[in-house]
């Protein structure tokens, strides 16, 4: 209705002089230009995020080959590691300063990723030797290559700073280059990106 | 091709008598608020949607730290409780009006959040507990807690109306507020949020 | 600032004779004009993608309800079917062809549907036959019937080929009208769509 009457005057307006349609325009325009401006912050910027909360072999390899993927189509992904996740960006485990509980999750979850285990079909670690293996016969790249490549195309890797806490994980425990971050940080990326997985 | 034919257009009728110009430059406008409108109509809005799945503390745990720190953020975040989740949700178990399996599944699964065991190292409860006693060594918000916050920051619980017939759970078995609803209720937010996640 | 700028500008130049007006209006609405083409690039489409990674009954038909669900809204749908998830689109096992150690990943992982345990409660199948057995007694669609009417609304699956190399299951044991893809599959869809969930 008022688009109507809008046009129908700047019709009117543009026959007696051009002046009054030009400004009317120029109002349009400019409610157009806020609108898109607007719009652009909405809009996903070219972003993946991720939540790495599992510590399965399987589910860190599925989140690997996602990051990878997405970072070579020229997406900027974050993946954001936390509780079992933590497991996956570890270089080893220290007993020194934890508390007792503290000690029994270090010595309970896996040290690297060397150690980590499969969701399903485990059978005290003969699951994840299983699928490593047929994953070499079959010329896959292991986690530790897709980690590698991973990091080459610059995909950011983020320790979750709450759950290193609850588990006594010290920054010394994870492998260089990870930066630390909460859950603002993995929102900071999530809400504007294109996709974001739970994993 | 088509651009420039319309500019030149407009700059030649702007320098007879502007008529001829307002009159394609409103056309154009017109266009442009046309296809902004459809775009507003795709653009995520701030919403966040979550379909919490998982009954496991560890994961109910990560939900609801996502969740209010989104909320936190100014976003309208909704959870759908589903399946196992709905543990997360409930404030006690009754048996009367279930059937036979359906009282099997109600004395086999979580009565409340304080029955929820962790997903891995659960060793009959040690885990859940364990997790428990770090979280509050370390000063982290109890589930409880971070499920008040939650409310107080207006966060929507939304249960599966098909997972409570599919188990046998009453509406009257739920905490107070909760929500009642089916897959499109989830797809309603998902669709046009920021951020959906599946835990 | 300079939007005042030139809004005077355009006042000025309209009061005068409208040509200047009309050719600076013209150079706003081809910015426009541009801007908008670019966002319409980055706005979500009409899509959902989903990886669907566990072989549990309970996530598996968590996943079609929402894929129906959502096809059923008007979305494009695809399913990604990677991992575990791969024995839900399986129509039996074969062993010939497989070497050893994919020949054992195949006895042990269900042929089909039929195979599939739930993510809690399992009991040696029982948990998978007793969630059956209750969503049959209320009348909520089986599995398989989702799954047709998945087929029926049009809803892509993808099978992961990464995962079938290092699983070893051939094409010919996965159901009729199965596509083939990679991780760029998914993302090729993921990345336009409005949601996109790891299951």
């Amino acid at each position: 209705m008022k688009e109507n009457q809008m046009e129908k005057s700047v019709g009117e307006a543009g026959t007696a002089n051009g002046a009054g349609g030009a400004s009317e325009l120029a109002e349009r325009i400019k409610k157009l230009e806020q609108r898109v401006e607007e719009l652009s912050r909405r809009v996903p910027e070219d972003k993946v995020a991720m939540v790495v909360f599992s510590g399965d072999l399987d589910r860190v390899l599925a989140a690997f080959v996602i990051a990878t993927g997405a970072a070579a189509m020229g997406m900027e992904v974050t993946m954001f590691f936390t509780f079992w996740g933590l497991s996956a960006i570890r270089k080893g485990k220290k007993l020194a300063g934890k508390n007792f509980m503290q000690k029994m999750m270090a010595l309970m979850s896996p040290a690297s990723t060397r150690g980590l285990g499969v969701s399903k079909l485990n059978f005290f670690g003969m699951g994840a030797k299983m699928l490593r293996a047929m994953m070499k016969k079959q010329g896959v790249s292991s986690l530790e290559e897709l980690m590698e490549l991973a990091r080459e195309l610059g995909v950011r890797f983020v320790s979750c700073d709450m759950s290193q806490q609850v588990m006594g994980i010290s920054d010394g425990e994870l492998m260089e280059g990870v930066e630390f971050g909460g859950v603002g940080t993995f929102l900071g990326e999530a809400l504007r990106a294109r996709t974001a997985l739970f994993i």
